[in-house]
């Protein structure tokens, strides 16, 4: 840029005002995202829609301007810059160059084309009718190639999708992770599946919603998830959104007839939540606090619903509480029928409410049907059938309907394809995080003692507050001192569920 | 504009693009904020203040785009300009002349100005302590003044502010007006007063809040406000916000003592709503539906809550179900009794839970108080003193604290100075409006037989549908005939009261 030379502090502060604009727009996008799935009219969407689209469009403007994608790329290579600034300018540039590919037009388009696609989704599944879904699934894979194809990248479409949820990853990788999983997983399940069943029924008594609200009272308490820094309301589908460290909100969904989906989900969001409330300060605004990858997020929600809040020692808290709320229906439960039954393997249809053991296999259906889709072999046409089918082949279900069958989730109305197979991964490293955890903290009775704090204060040290600084494979050798091992996964089920069933 | 010679047609799309980008921001900024006034975590604050500060710095940086008002100057003069276009352009051009005189960096001070001022009302009124709030009030006064000082104008600054809530009013004007209150009230406030006092002590026995919302799903109900196109939530000070006219949002706030206030305060609020809700959808997105004037606007938020919900008829309807959800408190009170104490005439402390009679005092009080801070007679030091003698002297009453005394209002937090005298005028428009409204409708009848919509329509097509597109005189005579006449609501309460207290 002739005749416009910049000093390196100048530099500096163009690109730290660049970084406020785009949290601007970022914050409020994130606002209105929030609004939409909670609380907003539905006959207002379209309108709104619309008009977040063009705000998002405005985003998409900062973010790829030219003069910053310029200034970002001489930055990046300036000695001067610091190991914190040098890590996000990267990122930055990397986003800018994937973006501002695409032609403003249709990333605006795309953007509204998201939102009417959620619309879609929520309208399906409350009929539950796929095929007023169906258009939707088709228009948003189709623009969703065609967002990716303008990267010209020579990687595969789906591996790009891959990378871009979590940094590294690609089919061939995950097709080993899905093996070994399956390698010692299947047999697992069947024998489990043969062994003397546990009863669970109790749980899916009648459990007024009023009651369960009581109860999370005191349960978000326990988290320490407080009105100063997040809040927590209902929605569809569970989920965690924030604008800043202070400012975290999650979802939950209350289920009359299960009275621990509630208590589960809110543990996990409240575990996502944790994640951005404990990134470094600093980096706020910033994309090293929100760009954390998927599979390193994941990690730390499922780690607090699977390796924390399905303990015996989690219950020996909460479980007396519990009780009092309905003494009608779990009186005459103990607490050793309790955490039976909230951990019965069990195949089931609806992944969100999937035992720990099983759950992979949700994912895998899902990661081969977007794997199918994007290289061309599976169509949307007659997509549920397909998800049907799968559902028997590996989990021996009758999928009853598209509600609870292939609308069951969220992800694909808003084109997060590539985000699913971060579940499984995520919840992998969880357990090699859980491993070293357990050397420093006595977390059993940390959990029974009212002392979740402390829990998380180890995984802020460790994990969080790092934010997106680092990526998932550096980051499990700091926390874990080796490389990521899927058999401290495949370990902890192997013993969990042959202690639990008498295997 | 040399060389850049655009056509009719051209213009009036450039208009069009211009009202779709201001509308966006506009969303934004309202989303943002029924989301800081609801839910959102308080130590996420400031970094959001700062972030909607810079929004509401873009959103002035469209509406004062020099190109823009070049355009709409010469718009506003084409001979082809329809008559709605006509309307909206010269109150867009307005609002531009009167805003684009302030230098930007000031005016996105002043936004964050007002929202850290929100954020320490709501502190210092949880503490009830005036001190907290008083730097702020002294600094919001002196950039509100700052900010009118630049438009040059050679009006009293307080005549300005009033006519920008309130076209066409001033301080004379609302002199004369509050003189004919203050003549024909103070001596019947005295009169009831003398007269023998009604009980209404049941009213503020304790009523559980989740009662009250089991009450409130049912009144929601017969009000046709739903889901579809409108939300209600709880904060602090109730109040309604929404993006088009299928989008309004309210909120209630509980009071445990007092089974009314919330159920008047949803009735008022959703009498806003209906307002936006119903302006002709050819307007959404423009000034025409968003720049309703305030008196306007609450001359159909208080018809709903004084001439509808304050009468015999409506609680014909509501009060069984009252008493169903509070047998042990209301089942022995009759609805003779109950509509006598909810109409009960008494001094009292709390605007928004003041009777019809004694309100318009309220509004007399904060309108002297305004008129003094701007005429440089009185100063935020020592207001709360100032404000509780003149209560004493005004009502009668001896205020006891802070909290419900000057930091009860939520509005001088925000810089609405010049609003709170529209709710006595809008007060006034609305009886004379019920009483055109009565030659068409047999009120009660529909009040008592669950028909609330039929008299929402009324005002739909009599007011509601013309959104802004004439001012109060002119739709005044439109709706009842005749010019506006204070004499409707000084005779209509001068009858309810008479005949309540048998004077």
């Amino acid at each position: 840029m002739e005749g416009n030379i910049m000093t390196y502090e100048e530099k500096l502060q163009q690109y730290k005002d660049w970084i406020f604009r785009r949290s601007a727009y970022q914050m409020a996008l994130a606002i209105i995202g929030i609004d939409k799935q909670t609380v907003a009219p539905s006959a207002g969407a379209a309108y709104r829609d619309e008009r977040s689209a063009y705000l998002a469009g405005e985003l998409f403007s900062i973010e790829t301007d030219p003069a910053m994608v310029q200034l970002l790329k001489e930055l990046k290579d300036d000695p001067q810059i610091d190991g914190d600034n040098k890590r996000a300018i990267e990122l930055y540039y990397k986003q800018a160059m994937d973006t501002m590919c695409i032609p403003k037009e249709e990333f605006v388009a795309y953007q509204k084309l998201r939102d009417e696609s959620f619309d879609a989704w929520i309208k399906a599944k409350s009929q539950s009718d796929y095929s007023i879904f169906e258009p939707y699934l088709k228009k948003i894979i189709e623009v969703s190639k065609k967002m990716y194809r303008y990267r010209n990248s020579d990687k595969n479409l789906y591996d790009q999708m891959l990378d871009d949820y979590e940094p590294g990853m690609t089919q061939e990788k995950y097709d080993v992770f899905f093996t070994a999983l399956k390698e010692r997983l299947v047999p697992l399940i069947q024998k489990v599946t043969k062994a003397k069943q546990k009863n669970e029924a109790f749980l899916h008594q009648e459990f007024p919603i009023e009651d369960q609200k009581k109860f999370m009272i005191q349960l978000l308490a326990y988290l320490h998830f407080d009105s100063s820094w997040g809040y927590q309301n209902e929605s569809e589908h569970p989920f965690t959104s924030w604008t800043c460290e202070n400012d975290c909100r999650t979802t939950t969904k209350y289920v009359t007839n299960d009275v621990v989906s509630a208590v589960l989900s809110t543990v996990h969001e409240v575990g996502h939540a944790y994640y951005e409330h404990n990134v470094d300060p600093k980096y706020d605004g910033m994309i090293l606090s929100e760009g954390i990858s998927s599979g390193m997020h994941e990690s730390q929600s499922r780690l607090c619903e699977n390796y924390l809040a399905r303990t015996t020692a989690f219950w020996k808290y909460h479980y007396p509480k519990l009780q009092k709320a309905f003494p009608t229906q779990l009186g005459n439960v103990s607490i050793e029928e309790f955490y039976e039954a909230i951990n019965v393997a069990k195949p089931s249809f609806v992944r969100t409410e999937a035992d720990e053991l099983t759950y992979p296999l949700h994912i895998l259906v899902r990661y081969e049907i977007e794997k199918g889709l994007f290289n061309g072999i599976i169509s949307t046409e007659g997509l549920n059938e397909t998800w049907n089918k799968m559902y028997k082949e590996y989990l021996g279900v009758d999928v009853p309907n598209d509600k609870v069958g292939i609308l069951q989730d969220v992800h694909w109305s808003d084109g997060s394809f590539g985000y699913f197979p971060t579940y499984a991964l995520g919840t992998a490293f969880a357990a090699q995080y859980m491993h070293a955890m357990r050397k420093d903290l006595d977390v059993d009775t940390l959990l029974s003692n009212n002392q979740y704090d402390v829990i998380m204060n180890w995984l802020k040290e460790h994990i969080h507050k790092y934010g997106f600084r680092y990526e998932a494979p550096e980051l499990m050798k700091m926390v874990s001192g080796e490389e990521f091992n899927v058999n401290y996964y495949l370990d902890y089920l192997e013993e969990k569920y042959t202690k639990l069933y008498n295997l």
